[in-house]
């Protein structure tokens, strides 16, 4: 078993790194935060006496050795990267419970067939660079490391750029490393663990989504002076596209979700009627017909909303990922783990994406996950308890150390 | 006549202070911009022989002297600031139309009984700093100069810091001033004049608004994982009211609008559902009953558009006033003046704001407005020609000089 105290401790040690305001976490992609958190990270991997090897897109690979010089290794992780007002766990816990296999396996005077390598996937999040998942989405082959480059945040900086600025631009291709299998412990961010007061989620498959970022275009114009049947109102569009992603969200359950996150008008000026609006659309469904449906009936919907109100549109997918199946045989090692161990478990559909998803179409992956406090994540007041962290963390190992095989 | 080419030579002038982004301008109230161009104005007055007073508002009184030592003066003025994507003669034609006045009196050496003071008045805007008109509000008593000093910008500073950091915090005390008469050249901002194809609008009346503050408070949650049923969704709710503004408003036909300007969304990250909302609803009418009565219903109805989606809600009044009939004497004296040139005039009710609906509650005061293209303002596009200019400005020239007699 592994050491859930220890785990635990190196999770709080990390928190300190880009606190929020609410006492989570606010260490955004390629901040000087994320190099800290990543410099710290690297300490711990090297006093565990791993190798360190970083890609071009800045994902970290700290390698422990096998005894079979000819196997390919077996990789574990997450990423280290948050929301803006994000929680200590998602991400986090996922790479700092491959660590803590090391040193577990380091205690234990273990060595695996396999390398064993524990990876910091770099911007999951997505919030600060669109889409989530990127650099695990080039190493799949999903982008080009070009477009990626080229992605801007808010300001306009580029995360080619800011890769480079913070330091943690490696010189390794991205994609060249060929995996055994790859295993990732993630938080549940959802409710249903705990309502079944099961301690292990067993992730068979996880749900595909489509972004969808609208711009809507009508005229600045005075809210005072402007007659109601002269004003083109971005805005009063982009609430008419909220209510109808709702809408489209709700006649597709179950499973099934939709929202908008980001959503800015302009100039936001009190007295100026919204020239232009700019949001984010999230829609996302396990089933690929539904999910695939719910993008068609907003790209054909919102445009008459736009003509009703004689506003310019334009609708462009800035993230989409299919909805996901496991590996069987990684998912079987997973669920074989907890019953092995003794815990309660069952089968899960993630709801959220993970670098998992990308990783499973080119080497066979799959996922634990366990419970977080009322199902709560992206804020700050997610929680777990060390418990379900050292129960997620020991299914992690016996999953991994069995396809390392010792 | 005053002369139109050196108004317009001026109007160009003053617009290179504060470029924006479309031809327009952005020269915010109190940032280094402002402070140009307020410079840029007191050489100018200078140099017509006038004297600056500024009072503790940073608000900008330019005096002629008159024959009569004993006479009140004649008030002449608008306003430089403008909004973040604003137009070039947005005030400007009313302080500079003032300043024309000025230098078309010593080109023909003119002197007048009452002393004529060219005014611009601080923040009218209101964009950076709510309530808009601030300072002709606190010279009117409406507001106190200490609530004034501490309203905030979105980055939290304070008016008063801002004030004393570009250097325009004067000594006078405000609203110390007596005036015999208040006249405001403005451009109409709405569409009325140019369909009517008349030169002048004599303002008898200026409509009166509500600016209401919401603040909707949900619980940020994941985009994907949360199921739709455990969402609080505050930019769902922000939605609604957007929708609930529009009908309002249309269901006040005719002489009522209303519409959301400002509207931010927290965290604002594509994943994320929006936790918190924070929109400014405007809402104006000249017809009081109605004005109060659209301002009740949204009080009545929003909190149950947000009790339904289990948020949080606080509605704050951040701009008020009651609708404005002006002076029959000083709006006599605009229609004669136009009647006297022979421009083509009608009577006018004011869709915006302005300072003289301040001042009117401590003065004489009318306003006179010309046109601007397809009633467009608040939009870098907006436009005037030279002759409107030329004509608004002489209609001032002859109901000042007939005020302050000669
Ligand atoms: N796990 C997680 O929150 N990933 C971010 C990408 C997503 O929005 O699902
Ligand atoms: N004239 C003008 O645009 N004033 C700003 C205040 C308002 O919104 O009416």
């Amino acid at each position: 078993k592994i050491d859930g105290s220890r785990l635990w401790d190196s999770l709080m040690e990390m928190a300190q790194i880009g606190p929020g305001i609410a006492g989570g976490n606010n260490r955004q992609t390629l901040t000087d935060d994320d190099a800290k958190g990543r410099a710290l990270f690297q300490t711990w991997c090297e006093a565990a006496g791993m190798t360190m090897g970083v890609d071009e897109m800045g994902t970290m690979f700290a390698r422990r050795e096998g005894t079979d010089p000819d196997a390919l290794p077996v990789y574990v992780g997450s990423h280290l990267d948050t929301q803006p007002t994000g929680g200590k766990y998602d991400g986090v816990l996922g790479v700092l419970g491959g660590l803590e296999i090391i040193r577990t396996l380091n205690d234990l005077g273990i060595r695996t067939k396999h390398p064993i390598v524990v990876t910091n996937w770099t911007n999951e999040e997505g919030t600060r660079f669109a889409p989530a998942m990127l650099a695990s989405g080039v190493f799949a082959g999903m982008h080009t490391q070009d477009w990626a480059y080229d992605r801007e945040d808010a300001e306009g900086l580029k995360f080619g750029d800011e890769l480079a600025r913070i330091g943690w631009k490696g010189d390794e291709p991205v994609g060249a490393r060929k995996m055994h299998a790859f295993f990732e412990l993630h938080i549940e961010q959802g409710p249903i663990l705990e309502a079944e007061d099961t301690a292990i989620g067993v992730v068979t498959h996880g749900q595909g989504l489509w972004w969808l970022e609208v711009t809507l275009t009508g005229k600045d114009s005075h809210t005072g002076s402007t007659p109601m049947n002269m004003r083109v109102n971005a805005g009063l569009g982009m609430a008419r596209i909220t209510e109808l992603v709702h809408t489209i969200a709700m006649e597709n359950q179950p499973a099934a979700v939709g929202a908008i996150g980001q959503a800015n008008v302009y100039p936001n000026s009190r007295n100026v009627i919204p020239g232009k609006a700019v949001f984010t659309i999230d829609f996302r469904s396990p089933d690929q017909s539904k999910l695939d449906g719910m993008k068609a009936r907003l790209e054909a919907e919102a445009p008459k909303i736009a003509a009703d109100l004689g506003l310019g549109i334009e609708i462009e997918p800035v993230g989409h990922f299919d909805p996901v199946t496991f590996d069987p045989g990684c998912v079987g090692a997973v669920r074989a783990a907890a019953e092995r161990l003794g815990y309660s478990h069952m089968d899960l559909i993630s709801g959220a994406g993970h670098d998992a998803c990308w990783i499973n179409r080119v080497a066979p992956t799959a996922m634990v996950m366990c419970p977080c406090v009322d199902g709560l994540s992206h804020n700050e007041a997610e929680e777990i308890s060390p418990e379900w962290a050292a129960a997620g963390a020991n299914v992690l190992f016996h999953a991994v150390v069995e396809t390392a095989e010792i």
